[in-house]
C-alpha cells in the first residue's frame, strides 16, 4: 500500500491518514497494521493517567520537552476531553501546545472516550501501532482517570504514571484501589500547594506494604509541571522503570500479555457488536421484545425464553453466514 | 413454589432464601419471577446515588424512620462499599442501622458492586422485584456515584436522588453531565459545612436552564442528615416526584422503557458470557491465540481472521444446539 510506505518513509501526511483510517475502524485496518508488524516494538509506551484537573497535558508538554532535548521522537496520544491536546483548554494552554505542533518530530492526536464514563476507544491501540511504526521513539497516552480508563490503559502501555494533586484527597480514597493496582510512577503534582506533603506520605505507606513486582518499588514524587520543578527527576524514574522492566524480561511478556488480551477483546468486541446488530434485525427478538412491552412476560423470562429458542440461533447463523458469504 | 408462596404471606426468611437465589443467579428465578408478575410494581423504587464519603447511608437511615413513621414498609439495598448497609462503616453508623434491622417492617441487603470501577449488579433487579412482591412499599437503592452505576440506577429507579457535599467541588465537575441528566431531586448534605450555599447556587443555576421535563424542575436541597434538618422537605419533595410523574402518565412508560431495556441487557449479557466461555473452549479460538503469542500474527488480524473462519461459527452453531439439546 503506498500510504504505508509513504508513511515508513517519515510523511506525516500519510501517518495522519493512516490514523484516520484506523479512528474510523475501516476493514483494511487489520491488514495494513499485519504489513507493519516487523516495524513494530521499538516505540515505548509512556501511559499518563490520573484526576481530571490534575495537570496531565503541562505533564505531558514538560515530558516532551525533555525527550525532545534527547533526540528521541514523540508521539502523543491524548484521550481526555480535559485536555488542551484535545481542545478543552485555556488559551495559553493551546498556545504552548503549538510549540510542539511545528516540532516535525512531536506527532498529537487526540481522541474522544467511549461513553461518558467509557473507557479508552478500542481504537487507541491502532493508533499507538501506528506511531510506533512510523518510528515515533515514545508515544504518550494521556487520559482522564475517571472510571474505566485506567484500569484500560493497563492493557497498552509499558510505564504507567498516575499523576494526583493535594487536593484530590478525597479522589484517592475512591480510586485507591484501581490505581494502586496500575500505578508504575506516583507523580503528585502542584506540590507546591498545602498538603502535598501529607498526599506523599500517604501515597508511600500504601504503596510500600505490598510490592507489585519483587523488581520495582513504586517511586511517589512530588512535581510542579507548571515550574517545571520535579520533571528531570520524573524522567530518569521513567528511565530507571524502563531499564529494569526490559531487564527482568518483563517487557517481553508483559507486551505478549498485552496482545493476547487485545486479540480476545477484539473478537469479544466484535461478537458483541454483532449480536446487537442482530437484535435490532432479528424478527425473534422482535416477536419477545413486543410481549414485554405488552407486560405479557417479564424480561427475564422472555430473556430465557428466546436464547431456548432454536428459531433464534438458526436465524442468527444463517445472517453470520450469509455476512461471510459462506 | 413452596418459597414463593410463604414470601407472600409475609415470611421474612423465604424473602431472603429466595434474594439468595437471585444473587446466585439460579436458572429456576425467571420462572420464579415470572410467578410473581401480578405481584409487581406496587413498590415505589429510589435511587440515591452520590460521591462517596457523601453521606448516603445517614440520608437513608432517615428517610427509612419517616417512611416507617407514616406507616410504609420498607427495602434497602446498599451497593456501595463504604455503606454502613454493606459494612464499611464505623460502629455508630452500624448500630444506627440495627434498629431498623429489628424492625420486622424493614428488609435490608448489601451487595456487592460489579468490578472496581463497575456497575450494578445484572441482579440489583431481581432482588428489588422480590421486595416489590414480597409487599415493600419502598425500596430504596443505595449506590456509589463512582463510574458506572449512577447511569444504570436510571434505568431502574423511579425516583433518583443525587447527593453531593460541599467539599465535593472537583466532582461535580468531572461528573456534572452524568448527574445532571439522572437527577430527579439534588441534595446538598452537609449543609452545615462552608460552600453549602454556593454549592445550592451553582447546582440551582445547572439545574434551570434546559429541564428535562416540563412537568419537573429538579429541585435543590440543602439538607443536614446527620442533625436531622431538611430531611422532612426532601420527603416531600420525592412524594411531589412521584404523584407528578404518575399524573403525566410518566411513570406507567417509564417503567416500561425499563423492563425493554432489562429484556435486551438481559439477552446481550447471556450472550456475551455465552460467547467468552465457548472462547474459552474453542479449538478455533486456541489455534489463533497460539499465533498471537508467537507473534506470528497481530491480534487485529488474527481476529478478523478467526470471525471469517467458517469452522469457528459451526463450531459454536454446534456446541449452541447441543446446549439447548435440540
Amino acid at each position: 500500500m503506498e500510504l504505508v510506505s509513504r508513511m515508513l518513509s517519515g510523511d506525516r501526511n500519510a501517518l495522519a491518514r493512516l490514523i484516520s483510517l484506523a479512528e474510523e475502524e475501516r476493514p483494511e485496518v487489520p491488514d495494513i497494521l499485519e504489513s507493519l508488524k516487523d516495524h513494530l516494538g521499538r516505540g515505548y509506551l509512556i501511559g499518563i493517567t490520573g484526576v481530571p484537573g490534575g495537570g496531565k497535558s503541562t505533564l505531558v508538554d514538560r515530558l516532551t520537552r525533555i525527550m525532545r532535548g534527547k533526540g528521541h521522537s514523540v508521539g502523543i496520544i491524548a484521550v481526555d476531553p480535559s485536555s488542551p491536546f484535545s481542545g478543552g483548554a485555556l488559551l495559553g494552554d493551546r498556545l504552548r501546545m503549538q510549540q510542539h505542533c511545528m516540532d516535525s518530530e512531536v506527532f498529537i492526536r487526540s481522541m474522544a472516550t467511549r461513553g461518558a464514563h467509557g473507557g479508552l476507544p478500542g481504537t487507541v491501540r491502532s493508533v499507538a501501532k501506528l506511531m510506533d511504526a512510523s518510528g515515533k521513539d515514545y508515544i504518550i497516552i494521556e487520559t482522564a482517570g475517571v472510571g474505566q480508563t485506567e484500569l484500560d490503559i493497563m492493557k497498552i502501555a509499558d510505564t504507567i504514571l498516575v499523576v494526583l494533586t493535594p487536593e484530590g484527597g478525597d479522589s484517592i480514597q475512591s480510586l485507591k484501589a484501581g490505581l494502586l493496582e496500575i500505578a508504575d510512577i506516583f507523580v503528585v503534582n502542584k506540590a507546591d500547594r498545602p498538603g502535598s506533603e501529607q498526599m506523599v506520605q500517604n501515597l508511600l505507606s500504601l504503596v510500600h506494604s505490598p510490592t507489585r513486582y519483587p523488581w520495582w518499588q513504586t517511586p511517589v514524587l512530588p512535581v510542579q509541571a507548571a515550574n517545571d520543578v520535579g520533571v528531570e527527576e520524573l524522567w530518569c524514574q521513567i528511565e530507571k522503570h524502563r531499564a529494569a522492566k526490559e531487564e527482568m524480561g518483563f517487557l517481553v511478556s508483559s507486551r505478549t500479555d498485552h496482545r493476547v488480551q487485545e486479540f480476545r477483546e477484539r473478537v469479544q468486541d466484535e461478537l458483541f457488536s454483532r449480536i446487537c446488530r442482530h437484535l435490532d434485525r432479528s424478527g425473534r427478538f422482535a416477536k419477545y421484545l413486543k410481549k414485554v412491552q405488552a407486560h405479557e412476560t417479564g424480561p427475564s423470562k422472555a430473556a430465557a425464553d428466546l436464547l431456548n429458542d432454536n428459531a433464534f440461533w438458526d436465524e442468527w447463523y444463517r445472517e453470520e453466514r450469509e455476512g461471510r458469504g459462506g
